[in-house]
């Protein structure tokens, strides 16, 4: 294997500010990473007793954040609800629930989704259309949709359970439903059998080191991934967290309002630049331009680090901006900008 | 399904004072949990910054972590190391690295081994003399042995390997080498490809519900777990605290010479009140006596809890008491015991 050099290949995830200086060394400090989904508000770390890194994570507590998750999620019960380090880690395991065949990925989107359905040993690929979901054993969505904020009403996801073969399986990864509309959730229609539901709790809670996610799921599947995990799959601080801010519907309702507004403030600052916004949800905007390319390298040379696509060659992605200087920083960067829209 | 009293469940696993407290209701609190082999005396957790929790886990950092990992373990490489959210979630992973057959683990020990081997598809037993591993797909030997500290001489080892069949597995979980003797661990050995040695973190360090541990492998098969795992499976916190305490050697030094002092003492007063210890390590104590399920509820009512076991109705498990005032305790509930040896 020959190694790729570093500025040939590209970032395959957002969040990684080590090789964002390695690709613009000169670049000004500190880096802006709007490179992610994350909320950049996070919720307040409170203070973590010892004994939650000391002791093994608890079974008690552990129930509590299935429950309190089931809640905030809208699943049937905390029976219904799988807690684990971050939905990453659970996507080889939910795509292994499937009978092995072929797997649709509904795209373009999150990439590693077809990678864990082959690891499960699937024919796995992207289908660009809802009907190219039809007949696949196992069928994922993301919804809304990473990057282009592409929503699917819940109606035509319920009519695509319908149509799986026996065994079937619908994934629906909802990791930015938390800013998404009301109504669009699956995670109460899990009892059904055919559906698990994927909720990441380190991007609305702006927690992402943290590691924590969730699977939705009937009792049967639920059980199935349980055992998978083991019994101590969440650390303690993440199980105390989780449950303090999954409990806590006023700081859930305030920051919908402010990343609502903050996203706003984004689209203004692009288009102010002339730049065309063609999608995306409350975290993160998505936009095209021919000049993709020269628009990351001007960003990265100021310093700000935002998301491009291997394969989607003039799209960029921008997460938002955490405070007034880095808001700055960006209108400066994104005005100065003369590459062409 | 009908579920069974509490009173008549086993605890399955040592930490879960929750259980415990159902079981003893009226025993006094503090409760004092021994029923694992926890070290009591933690590595101290330094400041934390709070980007551990906000930002997605870093490629640098998980890279620094597995190469301190391999220093302090005796790995070729940190790419032969393998980071993980705790052993726990490994096994299942570890055991479908092995071609589908029949998984021996050497008994009796830790139950999740069959288990998780029975999980990734193999036809699972414990076999109670090595000569059992002999031509199983996956050969399972915790070295030193839970409960019994029961341990086989590294030749022993590799002799397996060599006996296993053609893409046959050796898993060695090395989860309490840490307090081991010098030389045992097959962590160098992992380059001849057909052996996994598994590492925990959190029970030699004392941090037991931060969830890190290790599988050292051969990068083949070090690879196909990464894959598993994903790219952000350790959590931030752990990432940071792990890599200074694995870079830590003088605590390593003055905490194993603290714990072979302190079970000279769990020994000692397990012998003054007339009980046999019959093996265990610097870390947990195992004890045999026809009385063990009166001993267990005279400690429980005590409000102390020690490890019992569904299949060895005659063994007790006793983990270190982490103070002075649980030392008296101990010593004092013990010493009142009057159920025969």
């Amino acid at each position: 294997m020959h190694p790729a050099p570093v500025d040939a290949a590209p970032i395959q995830h957002g969040g990684d500010l080590g090789r964002a200086r390695l690709l613009f060394p000169g670049a000004p400090e500190p880096f802006i990473d709007l490179s992610t989904g994350i909320n950049p508000y996070p919720y307040p770390i409170p203070q973590l007793p010892s004994d939650l890194f000391t002791r093994l994570p608890d079974q008690a507590a552990l129930d509590r954040l299935a429950g309190l998750a089931a809640q905030a999620y809208g699943a049937p019960s905390g029976a219904h609800v799988v807690p684990a380090p971050g939905t990453q880690i659970l996507l080889p395991m939910v795509a292994a629930l499937a009978p092995t065949g072929r797997a649709a990925v509904l795209g373009p989107t999150y990439a590693e989704h077809v990678r864990a359905a082959a690891q499960a040993g699937h024919r796995a690929a992207e289908v660009a259309d809802p009907t190219g979901l039809r007949n696949a054993e196992l069928a994922v969505v993301v919804n809304p949709n990473n990057p282009d904020g592409r929503v699917l009403p819940r109606a035509a996801l319920l009519a695509c359970a319908s149509d799986l073969p026996a065994h079937g399986l619908l994934v629906v990864d909802e990791a930015f439903m938390d800013v998404g509309a009301g109504g669009l959730s699956l995670a109460g229609d899990v009892a059904r059998g055919n559906i698990v539901v994927l909720r990441s709790f380190g991007k609305f809670f702006g927690l992402a080191g943290l590691r924590l996610g969730f699977a939705v799921a009937g009792p049967a599947l639920a059980e199935r991934l349980r055992a998978g995990l083991g019994p101590w799959a969440v650390a303690g601080p993440a199980l105390a967290i989780g449950a303090a801010a999954l409990a806590d519907e006023a700081w859930a309702a305030t920051t919908r309002a402010r990343l609502a507004q903050a996203v706003l403030r984004l689209d203004q600052v692009l288009a102010g630049a002339g730049l065309e916004v063609v999608g995306g949800t409350s975290l993160f905007r998505l936009m095209h331009t021919q000049a993709a390319p020269e628009l990351f390298d001007h960003l990265g040379r100021a310093g700000i680090l935002v998301r491009r696509f291997a394969h989607q060659a003039t799209w960029l992605r921008f997460g938002l901006p955490a405070g007034e200087p880095e808001w700055q920083r960006l209108a400066a960067a994104v005005g100065a900008f003369r590459g062409g829209g």
